[in-house]
């Protein structure tokens, strides 16, 4: 069994309490795309690192699910939202909410996740959780900082790695960092297991978020769940984007080889077969399996990297995915 | 002196902290149209009563400021995505951030606001941060279900006077109630004055939303910063529409003698002449008059109404206001 299949009676009990926040008398208008949204099945990748952080201290798991779930609400709301600001039509497979409803419900429904989140969060035991609360608060702007600098970069024809890796930081890693950290505060644990469990966060999400872009270009379409190469057709910057645009820039005989980066579908095929013959999928590989090799030394720091320790085989099979 | 102007030392301090909420380092899509919003001149009306009501339970006004910051900048985030929803185009008398830079900016604008908004909230005091945290938390997701409904509404022939005032509870009043609630938790107040207080605040906050429906087709539109009758004419429900679809209901020669209730501007006078001769503005008055008077006795239960008491000379200040 994977350890998603494994973790299935924890998944079920954030999808219990993931659907308990749509309370009966709330407005059709916003209970319907919420629990639209919510019954949709996802990873729930960012509550199983809560739970398994708070495990992997010490704590009780279960004093970790009102934190785990209130992460996969906050996720939930930057999906939302960002699906309005990149216009994307699908998400896990279905209409995105803008699209099955309208705009102004998406945004409604983006903004009362939030709050739904803020509420769940505040059932965490109360050791601690004024901390708690104040590493989500920063996370709101963190995130939405990392967004805002997403949506910058559109608009300008050349990005530095650096400044990508920031962006993704922000836009990614933060969160999947915090889902670690509220697990590591929650469970009680000291101060170097809460330093361990917030750098291993740190380098699952940059490979995560890498690991996406990559995703974006080389998945199954239906698993996907979204038009494959859409990040990179699109005006999106992706790891893949910058490094095939640095490598044109300075190797101009490829230039006049492809066809230039638009969002046309059709030549969608010429651009995987140049990623693959430039290295540059093969590099990104790399840099996604450095990203998780650093997390997971991290990891090792404070447990021991056996086959039963949940953190390690949650890496190892996010490594693998192919969606 | 009329109390907001004697309350210009603490505005500037709102002010102060509103404006350094905005981090040097924030991606500039992001830092120009908070900064753009929050220098705007804005009454803040929730923010004096958030210190005022620390002050009326014996607290220290200046323990209040976080908490004060706090409600002005949740109370913008809802501004800023009622106005992409509503597709206003001015807001205290400059376009709109959906019409100055776009709608995905307003989007995440907002939910940085937000996070902004729960941040300086953590600033408070520790004493009852938790319960702080968690009424600011429930006010988010009451918010929404109040704007869901405002939305929902639009849609709808016939709603009733009942209903309208559920929505405008939640819409409006909660996060009035709750500016005098953060104020009496933080001050220290005993259960008895945080309740006045409480029943203070959502009577306040009824009045002023019906007193907002009256200004908008009687103000003066250099003073209101928005065209006047926009939400008369267009398909908001508010306190005036109610009543005078309900009149017309039951006097169809009414109905006869005036246009039908659309977005056309040229007929506004007619309604407006018509809202007087129906007795419909006279009314609406005096249920302001009402709810304003109801929370001033809430309040007398703990302060007398004194020439000095500055949150009853508030509420007589908002009874008088004109735009």
């Amino acid at each position: 069994m994977n350890i998603l299949e494994e973790s299935q009676p924890l998944l079920a009990a954030v999808q219990q309490r993931l659907m308990a926040v749509v309370q009966p008398e709330m407005p059709a208008n916003l209970k319907h795309p919420i629990r639209y949204f919510l019954e949709t099945p996802s990873k729930k990748i960012r509550p199983l690192l809560t739970l398994y952080a708070c495990q992997t201290v010490g704590g009780r798991i279960e004093d970790a699910l009102p934190a785990a779930t209130a992460v996969e609400l906050f996720h939930d709301f930057t999906l939302i939202h960002d699906d309005i600001m990149d216009q994307d039509e699908l998400r896990r497979g279905r209409p995105t909410i803008h699209v099955r409803w309208d705009a102004s419900t998406a945004i409604l429904v983006g903004d009362a996740l939030i709050g739904l989140a803020f509420q769940e969060l505040m059932l965490s035991p109360p050791n601690r959780l004024v901390e708690v609360t104040r590493i989500f608060s920063e996370a709101l702007v963190k995130v939405c900082e990392g967004q805002g600098l997403d949506k910058a970069f559109e608009n300008r024809s050349h990005v530095s790695l650096d400044e990508y890796l920031d962006m993704i930081h922000k836009k990614t890693a933060w969160l999947i960092q915090v889902s670690c950290h509220l697990g590591a505060l929650i469970g009680g644990g000291n101060r170097k297991q809460i330093e361990a469990l917030k750098t291993f966060g740190y380098h699952i999400g940059m490979g995560f978020q890498i690991q996406d872009d990559l995703l974006d270009v080389v998945a199954d379409p239906k698993k996907l769940g979204k038009k494959v190469g859409s990040d990179f057709l699109m005006h999106k910057k992706t790891y893949l984007t910058i490094c095939y645009d640095t490598y044109l820039e300075t190797h101009p005989e490829w230039q006049q080889r492809l066809p230039a980066r638009s969002s046309q579908f059709k030549h969608f095929k010429t651009f995987q077969k140049a990623l693959a013959d430039l290295g540059i999928l093969e590099s990104t590989r790399q840099v996604v399996d450095t990203y998780l090799q650093k997390g997971l030394q991290a990891l090792e720091t404070i447990q021991p990297l056996s086959p039963e320790n949940p953190l390690y085989r949650l890496t190892r099979f996010l490594a693998q995915r192919d969606y």
